[in-house]
């Protein structure tokens, strides 16, 4: 008699690092195993190694692919999320990678292929701190910062690929250069990398010891922890930094309030799990400000719950749905 | 033997007119009634007017309500969508209109009531600009800028009003004051009463003489076809004021495609039916230079197809999926 498939896999592949997770039919994870990406031996070897990892967290959990009922896969960069294609791994190089059909040839299951913001969200409505949302928005300010949306229990996304960037939508008229090649975006006044280069200019003009002390001024120094621990220790221009950051994150969220009416607004990422409270209080204070006035109050802002497991558990209850 | 129940009506209330047509299996109007709303009159004698107005559109068609499968609605005002309540009709005090239970009770088929915004849109989405679009845009510069988006075959909506509010979404910090009550709305800088303000301006100064001569310096009397006949006649002056609204609303436009990535995105409302190239042109130059680049021409601008016709029959069109 055939083995139930009653078993998923989440993998969270990122920049650096790479993890998969083997989920029971309650969601609950019985085995997971994480490894280095490793992304400069080329895109063929992080197949491998993605397969690999895989399998090393079947055996952890002692369940067989014949076992699988599917796997979701949260991936960072531009997908095409119709073919399941990784069309770029930002700073290593990696092009139109066959991440669905390789996987699906490999352990002979169902694989749904998502923008790891995407997954940390579906993560965040299905077991954490947007469970239940009829619409929750999210929004991760990391190196960019990323967003997304689930509507009535769906994931928003493009006809090809995923939406919801937040993060380039123009506060400032004429501003910044942004990685993306205009100018103004968010992501130039808000991200943790725009605080982080804020930061380091304060730390080099002397205004910001503590900082200064801890990470020099080297924004490949300056996390989100040696942040917070700078203003924690008192350098006042760092806090400042960082609020006004949150203003400019909250004026955006504003707007996307204003279109989307969310009920739950999620912000994660790893600024905003060394500081919540500023925020979570801040973006909510600047979205009751501006918002429409018939809208204030009509959402929730919430820390996201689940960390570093957003993403495997979206992935897996993603494969769930559409896999 | 029953008569078969595949007659639909499609209702328009408007500030000043109302509508009612009666549609058939496929969507074609087989009996129409139009009449002033009266609001002044009180909402208990706006009642009786709607009522009566869809049992003479009814008679022409030789339609009987037992032969109605549904009513559609698209009015304008705040609505309660869950109760089908309307719960303020600007400018003439009707409060917490019940409009879906007194149609029901009296007509005895299903009603859905919606934002005259969004049934207009679903007018496009199922038989006019937008037709089979996957995620479809509307946006509509009129007294105030309504905004709407079907995604996938579905009105987005909020919890309990309607969304999309694009006309509100702050585009100048700290801006000219909006009737919302907030600062800086689009609403302040591309609406046709903002542009008709500007252009009354311009003509007071005698910048718009062709302006001056056909409609003064009077805002009640500076309508959509005022503007385009002073353009057409030589008002430089009128063409850079509608110019600089529509470099407006195509930077608010990138944020929502940053956001919602439309594959279509409709522009109606009789400003834009009065200079319909200047607006579908304008507005896509706008997006091409200002929406993140690998959303670049990921759109079609359209000028709205159906004309006043654009809400009975979205109304109806709803009527039949949701009523």
């Amino acid at each position: 008699m055939a083995k139930q498939k009653s078993y998923r896999v989440g993998f969270d592949l990122g920049g650096t690092k790479m993890m998969a997770a083997v989920f029971d039919a309650d969601f609950e994870i019985t085995g997971r195993r994480r490894r280095k990406t490793k992304g400069q031996q080329g895109a063929e070897a992080g197949l491998e190694r993605i397969v690999q990892t895989i399998e090393q967290a079947l055996d952890e959990a002692g369940v067989e692919a014949a076992q699988l009922a599917g796997i979701g896969v949260g991936s960072p960069g531009p997908l095409d999320l119709n073919r399941g294609v990784m069309l770029d791994l930002p700073n290593v190089g990696w092009r139109d990678v066959p991440l669905r059909d390789t996987l699906q040839k490999h352990f002979g299951c169902p694989v749904a292929v998502a923008n790891d913001v995407d997954t940390g969200l579906f993560g965040e409505y299905r077991f954490g701190a947007a469970k239940g949302a009829r619409c929750a928005v999210g929004v991760f300010p990391g190196t960019g910062i990323g967003g997304g949306c689930v509507y009535e229990g769906r994931l928003m996304r493009g006809a090809m690929l995923s939406c919801m960037e937040i993060g380039h939508m123009n506060v400032v008229p004429d501003g910044q250069l942004c990685g993306c090649g205009r100018r103004g975006c968010l992501e130039t006044v808000a991200s943790r990398l725009a605080i982080a280069s804020a930061a380091a200019a304060a730390a080099y003009r002397g205004e910001a010891p503590h900082l200064f002390e801890k990470a020099g001024a080297d924004l490949t120094r300056i996390r989100s922890g040696a942040l917070a621990d700078a203003m924690a220790a008192g350098d006042e221009a760092v806090e400042r930094i960082v609020r006004n950051a949150v203003e400019w994150l909250g004026a955006a969220m504003a707007n996307v309030v204003n279109l989307l009416t969310p009920d739950v607004i999620v912000l994660g990422g790893g600024l905003v799990e060394a500081m919540p409270d500023l925020f979570v209080d801040g973006v909510r204070t600047v979205l009751d400000e501006r918002v429409m006035p018939s809208f204030v109050g009509s959402y929730e802002v919430r820390a996201a719950a689940l960390g570093d497991d957003a993403t495997v558990r979206g992935a897996a209850a993603l494969a769930a749905e559409t896999a």
